[in-house]
């Protein structure tokens, strides 16, 4: 018998009518991909939040973007007319606007939604009070395109925050932190693009930092996982390939970090993400030893989560649950998850449960 | 009028036929990409030697590739019928082997030759003694597909050499160090797939190391330099873009560090390699400030160096001229280069005329 978890009635706990748009003229699509942790009591999800603009005139097709002139940034509108512009761009993939290179290659060139990242607070867990203001608002370089996918991990009294950003030079990986999830500081681009999924340790082992990531090379290799080691959360190296996708199967198209790795008795305990070949993303878990996490003890065969509910299977990105973080309390492990690239919901599963899935009880 | 470098009249300096296959049955298809240092009184050529399998027959075509048990290194030869295996594999490029996925994306498989790094010690710098031995041989798991241009920085008395691994995991930059020439020790992936044309300057700079990189981003952006520093050479980050490909012109198509930037009065200047959207490779030179190598002063608007000699135009990659190292002599500094991926060529330039191609004198 495959375990699974167990998905929460009140799912899908969030929706993008319970976001206020933070501009006039734009509408949320989603709300997707949180950061989590325990903060002042409360349950605090670093929501990803994706914005257009709601106003659609005939052939009209406007995209928000970010311009940075190296000193300041400002959000401009781009409009495009998919009739008399469909010569030079392609409009068919509702979340972007790409154009073919002169070797058939599809290059994407705008995104049609910009995301943020935005704080909800909850004492429950399931209903959140969420800001009507954006925490980190794309605003660098790396970020013209927004920012997306927040992890957290608590190290000492400092909360560090890893997202991608998206620009025209690709995704990459940006660091900041925060103290009391009112100001933040930026780090700088901690993995160069294409490099996402990053998780990073919530301690040193054996005197280092450890996170994974996940490169996304151009002309050899497949969107695998990877870890690296760090003396100080800012510069990275001793790359190592970790695990990689399959064949055949749910973990056959890509393969990345969900959230960051929680300690147990019995190893480190991850819940990533893979996708098959037809974009079907789904969860399982793997263990790593403890004084080294680029050991694997074991790794569930079967995905312990997988779109089969109709939040899950239709959205923004059809069939996709795919986590940021999560939370442990007492012997339970709750998963936050985006689902349809377009909702926030929840499942759980005993920490008991999760040794049997890993076979390792 | 531009200015450009001057050819050595003996070019090429070095051919395959100059070299020793390491092995029975294998021929030396290129010697090319070197590192460049003087040791020991002697200009030190740190070659990139590829070799594939002399016999074939019929349709047969035989591959080298390096297996790894994760205790032992093999060399092992897989051999293709280019007839009845054609269903499942590509053979039209001489280079490689590939499939198509599902999407119809050319995904690389196998390389029909493997490199390795070989030394040549000169006095003149013209005529060189090249060992018969490998120096640094393809053996571990991110190099089962050869190594290659490697790039040598002398920092004290360590010579720190960078390459590419290339594996079924992607192209990565390796670090290692060797004292003598004799002796090396890998201290591994220094910057993940997928990612070469990495040069390190020769000293610390405000108190970090720093580095070019080429990463190149599979979904959205283009094969641009970027910087990073380093308080140990080992751990890389703050990531930043440098500089990237033009939409039109000689680079176009992708843009690399060459040379590890050498310092002079006005800045440290580096010779790059673009090539532009028909795989046309030049060579160009940048200057940048002396306390800030991410700080552009200037850059050549034409090529020094393009494909022009018939060494150049046609080898085993045709209309290709390629750095990974210089040394300077006096006023002079004299560029050796790979030519159509097949010979050792050497051009030069007095630094004043430099100076002028850079429009700073």
């Amino acid at each position: 018998m495959t375990i699974k978890l167990t998905r929460h009635t009140s799912n899908p706990l969030i929706k993008p009518m319970d976001i206020k748009p933070l501009f006039t003229d734009f509408k949320v699509d989603s709300v997707f991909n949180a950061g989590v942790v325990k903060y002042d009591d409360d349950i605090l999800l670093l929501l990803r939040v994706a914005e257009s603009l709601k106003v659609k005139n005939g052939y009209d097709l406007s995209v928000p973007v970010i311009e940075n002139n190296g000193k300041h940034h400002s959000l401009v509108i781009k409009t495009f007319n998919t009739k008399t512009d469909a010569e030079e761009y392609d409009f068919s993939d509702s979340r972007s606007i790409s154009t073919k290179d002169e070797n058939g290659n599809k290059k994407t060139k705008y995104l049609t939604s910009l995301s943020h990242l935005r704080i909800g607070r909850s004492k429950d867990g399931i209903n959140f009070s969420i800001e009507d203001k954006a925490f980190i608002f794309p605003s660098q370089k790396y970020e013209t395109w927004g920012i997306e996918d927040p992890r957290i991990t608590k190290i000492g009294n400092v909360f560090y925050i890893n997202y991608t950003g998206v620009s025209q030079y690709g995704a990459c990986t940006v660091l900041a932190k925060t103290f009391d999830f009112k100001t933040y500081e930026r780090l700088g681009v901690i993995f160069p693009p294409e490099n996402k999924d990053v998780t990073i340790f919530p301690e040193k082992i054996n005197g280092l930092y450890y996170a994974y990531h996940r490169p996304v090379p151009k002309s050899i290799g497949s969107p695998n996982i990877w870890t690296a080691t760090s003396p100080d959360l800012i510069n990275w190296g001793n790359h190592n390939h970790f695990m990689g996708t399959t064949d055949i199967g749910w973990e056959s198209g890509r393969i990345g970090g969900g959230a960051p790795s929680f300690k147990t008795e019995k190893g480190w305990i991850h819940i990533y993400h893979a996708a098959d070949k037809n974009d079907r993303y789904c969860l399982g878990a793997f263990i790593t030893e403890l004084d080294d996490p680029t050991k694997l003890i074991a790794k569930t065969k079967e995905p312990i989560l997988e779109p089969e509910e109709s939040y899950e299977l239709k959205g923004f990105f059809d069939s996709v649950v795919f986590t940021c973080g999560l939370i442990i309390e007492g012997n339970k492990v709750k998963i936050y998850y985006g689902a349809a690239d377009k909702y926030i919901a929840l499942a759980e599963i005993d920490l008991q449960n999760l040794y049997k899935a890993l076979e390792i009880d």
